[in-house]
């Protein structure tokens, strides 16, 4: 995003610079445009916008989780779980092809690196963590990122769920991993999915 | 935003049912529109985005705090200073008022008792520490909120410092809190500052 002819000035050290630099490339988390809408319905949200809000979900959920969970793990992948969208794109969950998980390899490859060394390597491990879900922070932060759109698709009375003529058991069958990390907010996840669906928001079978 | 023909469904357990309304409530924060342009100067940024933005930035420069910081207290910090925005709406800092203060506190009165008791305490007590600015970890989320935008009118080419008509002294005075959280953070400011001024982009004296 740095143009040749707006370079960061001379005289900021080398570390530093390519840091700053790597903060104002994934400025562009703020462009990738998600398949949920905000609350409103006035406009689909982007990626930067739905990671904030999965970080103060965290903070209101925490004592939620399954299982004990380190907060500032949970956080900061929360953080970086979206930021290879900026090169690979949003691939909603309904479309995921064979070849995603290679484009957001490659996407990695592209964009950690640009941060120094060990720095890009560890925001690299949040990522690969949340990806495998094996951690109770992980299966906790998948719950999140889950339950996230639910609540805006409700808000929204099933508007993209009506378009993709989702129906009810499908909800729930690509739901379920929120139990995983979170009980609590399957409970919820499954009062919202039955009156989505008696309210029309969700076809029934 | 909740509303009374589209409420929760029955049968999530009070509490759950307060933190699931919160993190509705807060969905707002899309809308709250800062003075700041995203990098690519397409249009303004919004509150949620931005403070997505600081927490990336205290992960990358954590090792740059002027004093050890306990990250999950940043991180917690730099999720919720703005949502009292959401009712106060944002308040540029050249155009701070002797109002602010009282319509933000009334904000949080009204904000932070709609999620369980000490819950919401808890989420107030990070705002006011981040707005008291007493603590290591305030003075470096205070640097974080004062650099981001920095950047991002960096690569807006000043435009809304020339609309505003500030001056290079004007700047340094106001972002010079910066050294209190990050000295490494203030040296890149003052060369973005002075290389500012050269370009144009701020007015010299």
């Amino acid at each position: 995003m740095l143009t040749d002819d707006n370079p960061l000035p001379d005289g900021i050290p080398e570390e530093l610079r390519r840091q700053l630099e790597f903060v104002i490339e994934v400025d562009q988390m703020k462009s990738v445009i998600r398949q949920t809408s905000i609350a409103t319905g006035e406009r689909r949200e982007n990626d930067a916008e739905h990671s904030w809000h999965l970080t103060l979900m965290a903070l209101v959920f925490a004592s939620r989780a399954k299982e004990p969970v380190d907060l500032v793990r949970v956080l900061s992948m929360l953080v970086v779980h979206d930021l290879v969208e900026i090169y690979a794109g949003d691939t909603p969950l309904h479309i995921v092809d064979d070849q995603q998980e290679a484009r957001e390899r490659d996407a990695a490859d592209q964009l950690f690196p640009l941060l120094p060394g060990a720095q890009g390597q560890q925001l690299r491990e949040a990522w690969e963590e949340f990806e495998a879900h094996e951690t109770p922070e992980a299966r906790f932060a998948r719950s999140l990122d889950r339950m996230q759109p639910l609540l805006l698709e409700w808000m929204n009375r099933g508007v993209h769920w009506l378009e993709q003529g989702r129906t009810s058991s499908a909800a729930r069958e690509r739901l379920k991993v929120i139990d995983d990390g979170s009980p609590d907010l399957w409970t919820a996840a499954l009062a919202l999915i039955e009156e989505a669906e008696s309210r029309g928001y969700l076809l029934d079978e």
